[in-house]
């Protein structure tokens, strides 16, 4: 295993897809859900309401951690990154449209213009936008080698 | 949205490689870290030293959730399982013996007999294996529907 640099952690947050958004509750019990997300300027942005179990855990504590990783088939090559922060609100409007277009422009390009069945409902002033400000961003990786590749190879036990 | 049957979640943690280990420190700081497991006789079971972070973060607060996703390139079809309950060491050698046995058969079975590099060398009494006891697991799925389908298909924002 080894640290990524701040290149390797842009570009896989750039690419992305999906990612895990943990929280926990007053009681310390954690709680977690995937999500798209758009990386942009340094921030994580989800589109998030605050409704049922999370909005309750959020509104007891907005710490929040969210991962994304990656891996191949084999477990031999695998990358994960962790972004630490708080969960804030987003609310002024010309952000929120800057961040839609940024995220429109993410996953078009993720899925290569291909965009089935795709309508805009929420207009942007009701958009429940998220910002995790970040404290900290960890990358760690592994490359094969099979040499030493015990633990994942063996699928972990 | 819809909620998965029990052979729905049970059939994805049996096929899935990676999943995301999620606990909360006493500050109630969520970290999350991806990796490897054995799902069989209704519990995750990990390879987990507990050094670290993750070791110390454990000692105060034991509570964890164990989420795994899966979803095509598109984002139209999605599906995630959520496992929660509380992490506890295995020290039974039989117990210990027939996990590494079934983790083996499932990580051979997903790469098709593929085990590049592989070698054993931690004896199973040092094997530090731990048990998620499970308290709750739910699972949210979404089939192709792109005419509701807005969410996701926009990537979130």
């Amino acid at each position: 295993m080894q640290d990524m640099t701040v290149h390797e952690i842009d570009r896989m947050l750039s690419e992305t897809r999906i990612g895990r958004l943990s929280m926990a509750d007053r009681a310390g019990r954690p709680y977690t859900i995937p999500l798209p997300f758009c990386w942009t300027d340094g921030s994580v942005y989800l589109r998030l309401p605050l409704s049922g179990r999370k909005g309750a855990v959020l509104a007891e504590n907005d710490q929040v951690c969210f991962e994304v990783d990656d891996f191949t088939e084999s477990l031999d090559e695998y990358a994960s990154v962790l972004v630490e922060g708080r969960l804030v609100r987003v609310t002024n409007l010309d952000e929120k449209l800057q961040i839609r277009r940024r995220n429109d422009e993410k996953y078009t390009r993720l899925r290569h213009g291909y965009r089935p069945g795709h309508r805009r409902s929420t207009p942007v002033e009701e958009l429940p936008l998220r910002r995790v400000v970040v404290e900290r961003i960890s990358g760690r990786k592994k490359d094969a080698a099979p040499q030493d590749a015990e633990l994942m190879i063996a699928g972990g036990i």
